[in-house]
């Protein structure tokens, strides 16, 4: 083991382990999927009738029906049922879970690798087979959705009604403690901080969770969002300590490499995805944590896992410039044909930068007193090959991307008055790339409050994040591209997540 | 309650629930359904490899594949995997059980009720989908087949392999106990002795139930036969009382009627189905059993519920001859336009006969002391209503059945050498109507035996149950008549029982 802490850390985030929350929701109207050109996705959702009515019915041999909870679930789905009779045959209910109107409506059977390449174990849907009269009916699963489809077969002995239809969901976010917005805005800021305080306490389960109904992993860089976020939200410093330890535990033994993602388990955490640019943030967030906790022990025990990967981020410099030696996953964002080199460039300086920051706050500056020195050859560096002067942009192999601009200026690469005038131009040109999701407008987000655009960084939210609420979102989408309804990065659009951590708006303080 | 014993009874059956024995049976051979004209019901299996050779495969994002178990199953399948890496979404795995190679082939989607009544529910399907890598995944629910679909969606990085599909069996027959047949028989009569054997121990599990895969419930009728052909089997005596005494715990309070069938429950088993010509017989099987067993404490103890159902079948007998109120299920046989009237006349006759036999034997005679009066005017009654000297045969409303010459030999209404000559005819009459399933062939094949017709009860078992044997049967069926390959009392072949009570054939002394 390279830092001989990990069994440690792994038993300490063990105990941090936190009990969750319980809340039931019950079952809110009773619903059809219908095509409709004017819906997002070309699927809406029409009400036809009450729940309450249901309940009452003496139910047919096969009873189909589908439920709208009127908000976002994540939990064990929990059935009630009274009989007046005795079954002669088991109850056998098939049951679909769905986040969004197509998904509801879309045939799970037809779903194919390819085009599709995430597993289709991941489509919410079951059977449960009862031998006996149950009256109480769990799912033997946790799920996350809006609409529930049952199609019920049961014995007409039975004489079975429904009593409730509902959901116990689960969150280790505490309502209680829900922090007030330090500015309130109008009713879209309101909206918004709304979505995305639901969003965050749907992934707040064991631990922050990237997505509830897919993905069910802590990656690093969604949780740097996430812990961002909550900051100024419900402040589970509890959990965000938990889930530091459990990156410093699933270390790789050889060269105490953190991962992208892990999973939980016992003894030490399962690492997952070396993805170069979540990784080398491992300070970055550190420092947050330490700022925003308070907490220096924490800081203090985990510091070298932090120095230690800035310094393997320079293990991917070469002549002082970010080099792609395709030994790591370089994300950045989900984009087709983007350049990466620069963007990467900006997060080995900004890894650089914080690591630094960390390191002075926590009165140890010995352990990367070359750090300053190295900071300014790399911001030169990269000036020198990627800043073109006529343009005012960073440009990577003939791109221009927002991606590469937002990186430049974490890496502060420029003075902050030409930062500022790049990043705002480079929102107002049509040709630059744009974010594919979420994730990347979130960074455009952290920099323009990082420079003191915060009205700028506002708009963007109000733009972005809004587009979404006028599309109905129930909680903010992993995949989301006003332009392209159906854009998914898995092949089909019913395997994105409609919960998703990165998506979660990094300024609620709004 | 009508005997106020019925909870005492009730526990008394508790306390005899069985440990049942368990027996792991390993898939046997890969396969594939094939449609054939030749096949029963058109479709046969073709055997495409071992699944020694599968278990070692990395298994694929998504694999189907079908085991044939070789012997017919009841019990919870068990499936072992090993991986190598970790999953980065669900296991889940859809499976489907089938007893007969038109149900592996039939697709479950498309039954339909009508033309099928019975639920769906009792069709053998269902998904267990994992969140982590599970090594051991057993099946939520019992259940009865001889082939197992299975359609698996993995993760790829788990690098998934299967090591074993198996399945836990049980029953409540001790295999170390099985007695020797009292004859040897040629190698036919053995294959039907053995999988007649297979049959009633796969029914045996906690009671004597009906059908393992669907109807798992108590039937008395074919308990009747159940302890019949165990008590040249497994003799387990113990499995007979208990269910015995839960029938008499289940009798209805105001009037002292046992059930046609039952759920064992708590606090009393649950009574359903008044089926006359079942209800009836209760001293019929409570002297067999005490036959048999030697045990008179129970039959003492039962005495009274027995007495009281030969005496509620005289309340459907108007000038001594059974007539057809319409308050009961009279059943006899599942056969379209069956007269059940001379039938249900000699169940009534025989039932009292076997009750005051039952009384005498215990020494009890005084409580039916009219019984013999009864017995004589009812014959009498019943031969001038409906026996045709010239045709020599039972006629009910025009109609010369199997059933009805059956039960009147049952009932004793003409003597033996006459009964003797009248069952020998009909079997050979083409115009009789004939049984329509093994239900009524085993009470040919009782009654042929009672009136000593011991190599023609023999030839019975070898022409029907040998067809069975013939068409491949692992298990004997609940409905077979071989010139309608699909009938199906329940609309659709599929919900047929493949491994039957009633189909049990009587004589397995053979």
């Amino acid at each position: 083991m390279y830092y001989g802490q990990e069994q440690r850390w792994a038993d300490e985030a063990e105990l941090l382990k936190p009990v969750l929350h319980h809340r039931m929701v019950q079952a809110h109207a009773m619903v059809q999927p219908e095509e409709s050109a004017s819906a997002w996705q070309n699927w809406c959702i029409r009400r036809i009738g009450s729940p309450a009515d249901f309940y009452g019915q003496e139910l047919g041999q096969c009873t189909e029906v589908i439920f709208d909870f009127g908000e976002y679930c994540v939990g064990t789905p929990v059935l009630q049922f009274a009989f007046s009779g005795r079954n002669d045959s088991p109850m056998r209910i098939e049951y679909k879970l769905a986040e969004t109107p197509l998904e509801l409506a879309f045939d799970f059977e037809q779903y194919q690798t390819p085009p599709g390449w995430l597993s289709r174990a991941w489509l919410q849907n079951g059977v449960v087979v009862l031998d006996e009269n149950t009256e109480t009916v769990r799912f033997p699963r946790r799920y996350a959705f809006r609409y529930m489809k049952l199609k019920m077969y049961l014995s007409p002995y039975a004489k079975t009604r429904m009593l409730s239809a509902a959901c116990d969901c689960t969150t280790s976010a505490d309502w209680s403690a829900l922090c007030e917005p330090a500015e309130k805005g109008d009713a879209l800021d309101q909206e918004i901080r709304r979505i995305g305080v639901k969003t965050l306490a749907c992934c707040m389960q064991d631990f922050y969770e990237d997505g509830p109904k897919r993905d069910r992993r802590l990656w690093l860089g969604d949780l740097r969002l996430q812990m961002m976020a909550d900051a100024h939200v419900f402040r589970n410093f509890r959990l965000a300590k938990r889930c530091l330890l459990l990156f410093a535990a699933a270390a790789t033994p050889e060269e105490g490499r953190v991962a992208g993602s892990l999973y939980p388990a016992k003894p030490l955490p399962l690492a997952d995805q070396d993805l170069f640019d979540y990784t080398v943030l491992f300070g970055d967030i550190l420092l947050d944590y330490v700022t925003h906790s308070g907490d220096t022990a924490l800081g203090l025990d985990l510091l070298p896992v932090a120095v230690r990967q800035s310094r393997l981020a320079l293990q991917e410099v070469k002549d002082d410039c970010f080099c792609d030696f395709k030994r790591h996953w370089l994300f950045i964002d989900w984009k087709e044909g983007l350049e990466h080199e620069c963007a990467e460039h900006g997060v080995v300086l900004y890894s650089l930068i914080r690591t630094l920051a960390l390191a002075r706050k926590l009165g140890r500056e010995e352990l990367v007193s070359d750090f300053p020195e190295t900071i300014e050859r790399l911001k030169q560096a990269g000036i020198r090959k990627w800043f073109d002067r006529e343009k005012g942009f960073f440009v990577d192999n003939g791109q221009i991307s927002w991606a590469a601009q937002i990186w430049a200026a974490y890496g502060e690469m420029l003075p902050p008055e030409e930062t500022r005038q790049m990043l705002l131009r480079v929102m107002k040109d049509a040709s630059a790339l744009r974010p594919g999701g979420p994730y990347l407008h979130n960074q455009m987000v952290i920099v323009l409050e990082k420079y003191g655009l915060h009205e700028e960084a506002r708009q963007l939210i109000r733009d972005y994040w809004g587009k979404m609420v006028e599309l109905g979102a129930d909680t903010f989408w992993e995949i989301f591209d006003p332009a392209q309804p159906l854009l998914s990065p898995y092949g089909q659009a019913v395997l994105n997540s409609h919960c998703h951590a990165w998506s979660t708006p990094v300024s609620l303080q709004i």
